[in-house]
């Protein structure tokens, strides 16, 4: 609870800091005090080393709809590097055209989050990558029917032994995960804001220069800050005011489920907010598209401020600066199956 | 009739005329009479000039899921462009995962078939593409929908204006298709037996040459001949004897559903089988996996002749050699969304 007092206060202190239309400079070193610019190069990952190789087999796998029971979903059908790195659903159709509980957040950037999933359930991507594949209204897979598919065709174990040198047997799902990771690492998106960020005075335009003032002034920037803009931590959804049911649906408390206190109910990781503008709908519930109506949810629900319309443009113009430039992906060849190869079966169990 | 009896005819006729193990040289010179290897070049299409602009445009409708009423399947869930170029099911999942009635052809080369669909139903690509959008256990969108969302997004407005020059309104369904066929006629796969067939002697192995001389010998050349090895014509499936009901299921007529006329029950346009060894299952019900079997199918249903295991090995040898290198694909980043796009619905409409 003291966590949560403290952000709290923090927001509510957050003062007007700075004049109606602050110097490029000084707006740069006040947000560099809160952000920090996307690296240059593809960011290192814990117990994974990043090789041209795993990244390869990541790729591959991350397109493979044959990693789902069906034959119909893979990674890219939820996390579309199209489209955002997300599908632009409410929440995700899967197995047996079953909806999933919450939005699919984008798979660009992700690797720069505290943790994975709304509720940061998962560590890192590797444990990430290991849930869709098997929540039976995703992909609706197995670990071992995933490993019996990759081993049944000669080019994935290839590229495994190749990914995971001096491992006896490579061809693993850990290591399915790990490549996943791999390839997830590399899609990193750099935007205006990056350019603004590492001195450009001409990245950003006006708007969305005062955009970012009020984005600090008003105190977004106490849960969306970082590298990721958010993403950071977690903090209650209504933090000042509970937003309606249809936004924050009763029956889903967020990280509580992950913990098990009291004190998590309704918490949920901050959005990261590169690329939110072509990532509606918002929220883990998905249901707002509008972003400036969501920049108005949140003051109310956050700060206990109404932001008014002329802000809450400013801040979106502000928000648009975030849209980066996606790495160029050429599209992956798979190996074809063999007789070995697990059937595809769009059969929902219960 | 007297097509097919014909066709029976040149079937039955069909001699040996190789040697056991003929030169490439001489095997070259019969093959040309039968086959003609892919130009280099992308072909023309009727009505449609193909233009850089209009190939990048088709490229992104091809791959955009929001050409569907759900959001969740694009052109390329069916037609994956990395795993050979269709899905690798018996037969496709669509809207409320519904199975779709017959399995789904290959994009790749299909600018080279006399017409589009197992019966042939649409004359071309463009006319193609205009039918899984609106099919209800495909896409299940409507023209008038497609068009409303590609209004929606300034982009797509934007490409089509360069793609369809000087037209007032180039925002439309038919140019819609028309990009679709643009794209997919860049989708062509030179294979190994494009390589023999234009003089490299080397480019097939020893099992590949004779499987193609047993090919032609044996008469499969006759229904599968042409740039695409198939797909030139229409023929009854079970010609000297139909295969069991569980390959070739009663209540689908083939092309008899076009042309309401009795001769073309159970007829169906020949199969191209360029990629086929990577596009199992196979027939229009999807219901045979091994490429082999498939061989031995045809042997006794199209030539009234067992297959011996030796010769099947051999035929599938040289399937082998059709196997072609998919051109390079960068995949597309396609428009945001606005907020006059329309939203996506997974509902099922009866």
């Amino acid at each position: 609870m003291t966590k949560i007092i403290t952000t709290i206060a923090a927001v509510l202190l957050a003062g007007t800091a700075f004049a109606a239309d602050p110097s490029p400079a000084d707006l740069r070193e006040s947000a560099l005090e809160l952000f920090k610019p996307l690296p240059s190069t593809t960011p290192a990952v814990a117990n994974n080393p990043i090789t041209p190789d795993k990244i390869a087999l990541g790729k591959a796998l991350f397109f493979d709809p044959r990693m789902s029971a069906s034959g119909v979903f893979s990674c890219n059908s939820c996390h579309n590097l199209g489209t955002g790195g997300d599908d632009n659903l409410e929440t995700s159709i899967g197995h047996g055209w079953q909806k999933g509980p919450r939005n699919a957040p984008t798979v660009f950037n992700a690797v720069f989050n505290i943790a994975q999933f709304w509720d940061g359930r998962a560590d890192d991507l590797a444990a990430q990558a290991k849930g869709p594949v098997q929540a039976g209204v995703e992909m609706a897979n197995t670990p071992d029917q995933v490993v019996a598919t990759l081993k049944s065709m000669p080019d994935y174990v290839t590229w495994f032994t190749a990914s995971f040198p001096g491992e006896e047997d490579p061809t693993t799902f850990d290591n399915f995960a790990k490549a996943i990771e791999a390839f997830e690492a590399t899609l990193i998106t750099p935007a205006p804001f990056d350019a603004f960020l590492n001195g450009d005075d001409n990245a950003m335009d006006a708007d969305q220069l005062k955009g970012l003032a009020l984005f600090m002034d008003k105190g977004c920037s106490t849960c969306h800050a970082g590298v990721n803009v958010g993403g950071e931590g977690y903090y209650p959804f209504g933090l000042v005011e509970k937003p309606g049911a249809e936004v924050l649906p009763e029956n889903d408390k967020g990280r509580f489920e992950v913990t098990k206190t009291a004190d998590d109910s309704y918490v949920f990781r901050a959005a990261p907010l590169r690329n939110v503008a072509v990532t509606a709908p918002y929220f883990h519930s998905g249901k707002v598209w509008d972003l400036k109506q969501a920049v108005g949810i949140m003051g109310v629900s956050q700060l206990g401020q109404e932001i008014n319309d002329e802000e809450a443009e400013l801040i979106v113009a502000f928000l648009t600066s975030l849209t980066g430039k996606v790495p160029e992906v050429t599209y992956p060849i798979l190996p074809a199956e063999t007789a070995d190869t697990p059937r595809p079966s769009g059969e929902v169990k219960n």
